[in-house]
């Protein structure tokens, strides 16, 4: 179940809006097939696994890290797969909370004389499946917020110079997170401060996340990197349904794809701008700043994990700060989160944290 | 040695002016004698493992964590009485930077016949000793210098409410670390604002370190806790040399001892602040702030250990920063310190960097 789970999460990043299910499978006591769910969530990590097992999966177990599907999508379902393999037993962690799956896949098993397995290692599936459980039951991706500092809590110096802060480690660390979620997300005061490209490089990595700007009013240079790259790196814009069309269609000819999302007073609701991204089918997102839009997204409640990386140098109170005005006045409204992780990082402190 | 160097750390803030040394005496594979300098300075570590190995010292071996005195100072020196005792060997990681005996202990040993070996867990014994070394060589004490905030490096909420942002493990390491230097030191806002008795409690520990506050005008409110308790644990102020008069003499008559530093315009000179420090004895300052303190500090390149205490909430901009104003334009301008550890303590991210 380690290495189904293991090979799930390789997936990560690549599969949605499927989970990313890894699978395994033995008979006497060898691994005789493996699988992970294909990039864009197809075919599925059983399927691939049982044509690998051929004949030999009779008799067999399989390991899967969530409960094989039990519909018709646009593959046929995991179960029948697997009772016409001829497995005698599925071992998986938890039941899918897919409403359309959500123990019908344990009882289609059960029902064809399959031996069914649950609850080992529940604990990293769930964290394993996060995303894709928060998009079938709230219909938002999870969400990783990141932040590289100072010890001191600052992004930058006063005149705004951020690079580098943390050291080429973490910056490669940083790469390798963005390439486990579905998209990588900013603000658009980052995106014209940095005119960033926020892909992942220098790992080997083929696949790209999504590039998603949240920027109410639109106001990106269109000569800046994330514009010239448009068409070849997805680049999906969430605006203010008050933006201005001229703008909006710029950016749809350049290739971008355009959310209009709600708005609060005059900010943009990050709560709308979620669910948009949800209905597009993303279930991990990875922001990376800036300040005003994390300390939105703190706000309303709506961060499933944080990632620090605190470099040992000070910068002082006139540096930018990490995260923007968030109007607490007592601690207790502070929202809070659990350590999950420290790390050295080649010389950087990483700290890990999850949502209470 | 390592033993030595364990029983050495021990002494660590209570053995100012003197270092805290550590001696170990081994006789036919035995350990026949351990000593850690006493509280205050005296008697010596070796003088007190001698006394315990008594004759079955003869022919043994002395591990020491540092070079023996060959000084008469208040004590006989330590070389004379392992000479006496008839110990073979010494075993030492490296000489002493006190003037007074550098090199000389190892001489005087040599000379009688005792065979010397030096080098050893040298790292070790250079951390241990870094307090003392720098008064004997600069004539200032180290200084470590501790931040506890948010996750976005926040010490306050905008309306200054910071109790409590790490949880009580943290606090009660800051305890231990208040513990193991000759002083705690904080700056006049932080004494004003919090009200702070700054003494280590909780730990079963008997000894306190001097009390030391920072601040320009002596503005200090009498009726705080440190005037309360300025008769039982010491308590030193370093005021400008422009402070009221009468101010002065109010706090002496309260029983604190006073310090007239240096002003750099209207500014207290923070070297200054060390030195007179460092003249009355101290070794080891603990330094817990506030931001403008820390800041002189850093920006004065006299911190030497720097503690960082992360808790997992947020606070936003509005909160009050860790760290004062620094001045600092270019991130090459910026102090930076190397990792020395990170740790999760009770939940709350612990990671200590050194200077570079």
């Amino acid at each position: 179940m380690s290495l189904a789970l293991s090979l799930g999460r390789r997936g990560l990043g690549r599969c949605w809006p499927n989970p990313a299910v890894g699978c395994v499978i033995v008979n006497n006591g060898r691994i005789i097939g493996r699988g992970v769910t294909a990039k864009g969530g197809r075919p599925h990590a059983e399927v691939i696994a049982l044509s690998q097992a051929g004949g030999m999966a009779r008799g067999g177990v399989a390991y899967v890290s969530l409960e094989p599907c039990a519909h018709h999508g646009q593959t046929p379902p995991c179960t029948d797969a697997l009772i016409k393999a001829g497995v005698s037993r599925v071992v998986a962690p938890l039941t899918d909370d897919d409403p359309r799956v959500s123990g019908k896949g344990f009882a289609q098993l059960r029902a064809a004389g399959v031996q069914v397995t649950t609850g080992v290692l529940a604990d990293q599936a769930v964290l394993a499946h996060k995303g894709f459980f928060l998009k079938v039951t709230q219909g938002r991706p999870m969400v990783t917020l990141k932040l590289a500092t100072s010890f001191d809590g600052r992004i930058a110096t006063a005149n705004g110079e951020s690079q580098w802060i943390t050291g080429p480690k973490a910056r490669r660390w940083v790469h390798a997170m963005r390439g486990t979620h579905d998209a990588v997300m900013v603000g658009g005061g980052t995106a014209r401060a940095d005119n960033p490209s926020l892909t992942v490089r220098d790992l080997g990595v083929q696949h790209q996340p999504v590039r998603v700007v949240v920027s109410r009013k639109l106001d990106i240079p269109t000569h800046s990197i994330l514009a010239e790259t448009a068409r070849d790196i997805p680049i999906w814009i969430c605006h203010g349904t008050d933006a201005d069309p001229d703008v909006c269609r710029k950016w749809a000819d350049l290739g971008a794809r355009l959310f209009p999302c709600d708005l609060i007073g005059r900010q943009l609701d990050v709560a709308s701008v979620l669910q948009n991204l949800g209905n597009a089918g993303l279930t991990r997102v990875f922001c990376e700043g800036g300040g005003a839009l994390a300390a939105s997204l703190l706000n309303a409640g709506l961060v499933d994990e944080l990632v620090g990386f605190t470099a040992g140098l000070a910068l002082g109170a006139e540096g930018r700060p990490g995260l923007g005005a968030m109007g607490i006045d007592a601690l207790n409204d502070a929202p809070r989160f659990h350590l999950i992780d420290t790390q050295n990082i080649g010389g950087d402190v990483m700290h890990r944290w999850g949502r209470i």
